[in-house]
């Protein structure tokens, strides 16, 4: 039995990097897509989508059926409300990078991003990618050095997403104003996805040190 | 301790409805200082949300304690972890009003809404309002025509969120691309709380039924 238990709750950790994996895969296409105006890499994305959904889902009845079954303390209930909590903003992220997608089949053959700010959003994408990477690795390996990074990059993204309304905002903003609403929700469905990616680093980090950090994901946006 | 279990699950219950209402009164505070464009207000309902924050986290640690320490199982598990995900969607509405909120103080003197997109945020900021109410109502009833009338609200946001980027598109929109970030992001804000507002329906539709709709909330944002 305790074997078997331990067994479940190894399941568990690695469905969830499975999920984070496959949110990697999305956000890097979906970039792809955005950068290219690639209708057809859009689609992929927002099909794939499913599969994360269906895997959370999956994931969360594994959680609830451990907690029914085995009724984990201490340590090891803190981790399975953990993985629940985590793969609920997996699922988020998932969900952000198919909008993302979505405006880039929306406009399709145009651009969603016009010239002035394609600088800024390519920064702002890699910035989430390489987030969606280390929280590959941080679940991984539970090296919080991983969370340090996305801390960073999180901070990296806020500052563009800033600028990007900054530009918006500037007398030589030409865009037209459906322009300028995509731009402002792409920005934002970056921003949110980055802040995700906190919001698991801090889960991480929580049963790591068993300390919780005083910071609350999403201070500036929702 | 039978009996301590109940007044446990109980009190999880109260907490939860009362985190409701705390939502309810911030999304009715952030609409009335939005069309007013009142400072004050605004700013009460930004300094209130550390009050959901806070429940909610108190909600949270209640929740793992009675997993710890009860091991409920079938429904009464159910129950604990479907409110532990209602009071994370109901933190985020919370947020979402203060979003509201925050952009209000950012304009003021200004108003954040021009003159011909008014009416529709009337309406959109009626039905989040009235959403609110339906789930603190569901809540304390657990009678599901809270639900219907939340998911009918739900689409009505929708539509009007759609209308407000048919405006913004319009040959006459004539605001300036900040007032349309600005509209963009409200009008985002107000589709979040309600689906939000959804995803709580669909787990006490679940728990009161025992089925799980086939509905995913945020089919079309995130």
């Amino acid at each position: 039995m305790r074997e078997l238990y331990r067994a479940d709750l190894e399941r568990l950790g690695r469905d969830l990097t499975e999920i984070a994996r496959l949110v990697h895969r999305a956000v890097m296409d979906a970039q792809a897509a955005l950068e290219a105006a690639d209708v057809h890499g859009a689609e992929r994305v927002i099909s794939e989508d499913a599969r994360i959904d269906q895997l959370q889902e999956s994931l969360d009845e594994q959680a609830v059926r451990i907690l029914a079954l085995q009724a984990p303390v201490a340590t090891d209930l803190r981790t399975v409300v953990a993985t629940l909590r985590m793969s609920s903003s997996l699922e988020r992220m998932g969900d952000l990078a198919r909008h993302v997608a979505q405006l880039t089949r929306l406009r399709y053959p145009e651009h969603v991003i016009p010239e002035p700010v394609r600088t800024v959003f390519t920064a702002m994408c890699d910035a989430a990618v390489e987030v969606a990477e280390e929280v590959v690795l941080l679940l991984e390996t539970q090296d919080l050095a991983h969370g340090d990074r996305i801390d960073a990059l999180n901070e990296d993204v806020n500052a563009l997403h800033v600028s990007v309304f900054r530009a918006i905002a500037a007398p030589d903003w030409s865009a037209t104003p459906a322009t300028t609403t995509d731009v402002t929700l792409a920005s934002r469905y970056l921003e949110r996805f980055t802040d995700h990616g906190l919001s698991v680093a801090a889960k991480v980090r929580y049963l790591v040190t068993g300390e919780w950090a005083t910071h609350r994901p999403d201070a500036t946006g929702s």
